[in-house]
């Protein structure tokens, strides 16, 4: 049986030849770690029908003669953009596919002028990452057990919550917890956000220590075998007034419906109506700042995006992030996340945590 | 007396204004957080002499209203870019500077677009990031707390070495000690190498256990109060081969040179001689596959780069690594590196663990 790789590179070349590109130019990490499990940092794949070619520098040589089969390492001189162009022009190339939000204007004038005026680029965004967007069974597998760690410490850091401990500590916490369990690292820096500071969706973990009366947002994810898991939980550390038991059930209502939405054939953008339908019942739309959620996956933001009027439709394979949330300047904010896999006919949440309102 | 960032506002403006732009779009996160101290993760800042406008969307905006004064704080519609073109289009901008290497081709496409015709892009790369090289004294005294806790955590990641741990076990705990201590996080993910993985210049922590008779290479760096630190340091896991001894002391003694060579008005590439000098001399100058260093502050890798033929000139109040290494495939590798400031007349370094060669 073919390795995931041989059948993730034949699809592409099959698009390739179907956009009839000479080549394809592959200038994000996360694409090329998914076509040939290369893990260096620093690169660029050149995909034809012909073969695979990766440059390089000194760094990564050593690893990605280990890492590949079956790919020709060039070690890049002069730059690495240069080396690609030279590369691109030697070959006679013709049509070459880029991705336009993974190579900076600064990189393609440099591509550009090193390909010579035959060499014609073309964009073709998003190609790798439509192929990485339907995760295969191997793939599901791993987003299970990263999406089951995230929700083990989620747990345990709700756990942890006391009166005086600070916004940092319990990001310490989290981060070490993940990383004794495997994780190569957080798949992004978590949010720990008490009282106020919940109403800011991005908080970043500071010296504020928790006190009685306080919401608590945690939004964590973690890295285990190269994917990215993302939940959040909200609590209430005391006893909650009656507008905030209604906030979060008008939340949980949102997520709820949101994820019901999440079908095989639905847009995204029916399933970001559906989270906001339900918050504009409550009359809290106007506190939801943000769209319902994105795809997750290598990263841990990537395509789908659910957001307004998105008319992408959903397919079976697809992981996507349901986390809606309303934000009160100066009170706090509510946000409740799950990762959810499309299934044909059905869907499946991959997180695990309780959502029951928590007050501790 | 003014605060920094009005400093650093005033000296971008007169460089707006020499370069005869109507306004600068700022869009680096670092750039932005230098120039107006917005923590946000997305968005984008137009400066011009009459004032800054920072565009960024619904996530951010009560965060932006906190952290900024005198800035205009506009909400985006339908894209980042998109709004901010718009912008410039009202203003009749004529001359828009913008990075190149800070923004991909497919939003310089939308930019320029929804900026229409009266508007000229100019490629100004670097301009904020050529103030940001010269750290001011509050910027120092930041990095050298930065920099101390690195050197504290690597000697106490050197203490946990024993027969039978694991890369990303020792990873984990450089990671929660760091936090522990305030740091907001790495500076990049953490190299913990043994024995031949030690051989990768940028190896990640594996579940690979220590052995008698390895190299151990140890690359970590913290961000505290912002600012990033990077230090790396190499010791033998036994009794050390004689010609292990002798690369450590050739690894040694050129970053002593190098460290030497670190006086304003020299160039770049002068220090970065000085280390491949000593390796040549040694006859490893092959095995040294990367450049001896990079700037540091409010990134891990910024202006000014230390490599082969660069002629930008140091200057005081620049801050960079110094981390010759000699890599062989199979056997391990050996990187010494630290972080030193140009002064006046002389140089600082700031990391402080020992570079004595160790046998654990």
């Amino acid at each position: 049986m073919p390795t995931p790789n041989v059948i993730r590179i034949q699809r592409l070349q099959k698009l390739i030849s179907k956009s009839r590109l000479h080549a394809l130019l592959i200038t994000s990490q996360a694409d090329w770690y998914y076509l040939t499990g290369f893990t260096g940092e620093a690169g660029a794949l050149i995909a034809s029908p012909r073969g695979l070619t990766l440059v390089t520098d000194g760094r990564f040589t050593v690893q990605a003669e280990q890492e590949l089969s079956g790919v020709q390492v060039v070690l890049q001189k002069d730059g690495l953009y240069r080396t690609c162009g030279e590369l691109l022009k030697k070959q006679k190339a013709g049509k070459v596919g880029f991705d336009s939000n993974q190579l900076s204007f600064g990189n393609w004038q440099v591509l550009k002028k090193a390909a010579g005026g035959t060499v014609r680029l073309q964009d073709v965004t998003g190609m790798v990452q439509g192929l990485r967007a339907v995760k295969d069974a191997s793939e599901l597998a791993q987003m299970r057990k990263a999406a089951i760690l995230a929700s083990e410490i989620v747990e345990s850091a709700i756990a942890l919550l006391k009166p005086g401990i600070r916004e940092f500590e319990v990001a310490a916490e989290i981060e070490y917890q993940m990383r004794k369990a495997g994780a190569s690292g957080v798949a992004f820096e978590s949010i720990v956000a008490f009282g106020p500071r919940a109403a800011l969706p991005h908080a970043r973990p500071t010296a504020k220590r928790l006190r009685k009366n306080e919401l608590v947002v945690l939004d964590l994810g973690a890295i285990l075998g190269k994917y990215c898991s993302d939940i959040t939980r909200t609590v209430y550390f005391g006893k909650a007034p009656t507008r905030i038991r209604l906030w979060y059930q008008a939340v949980r209502e949102a997520q709820a419906a949101a994820i019901e939405a999440v079908q095989a054939g639905r847009t995204c953008g029916e399933v970001d109506s559906a989270a906001r339908g339900v918050l504009a019942a409550y009359r809290l739309d106007q506190y939801f700042v943000h769209s319902t959620g994105h795809g997750l996956g290598l990263e841990v933001h990537e395509d789908p995006r659910l957001a307004k009027d998105q008319k992408t439709p959903l397919a079976s394979g697809n992981v996507v992030t349901i986390e809606p949330g309303v934000y009160i300047a100066g009170v706090g904010g509510i946000r409740i996340e799950d990762d959810v896999v499309v299934q044909a006919g059905r869907n499946e949440v991959l997180t695990r945590a309780s959502r029951d309102f928590i007050e501790l």
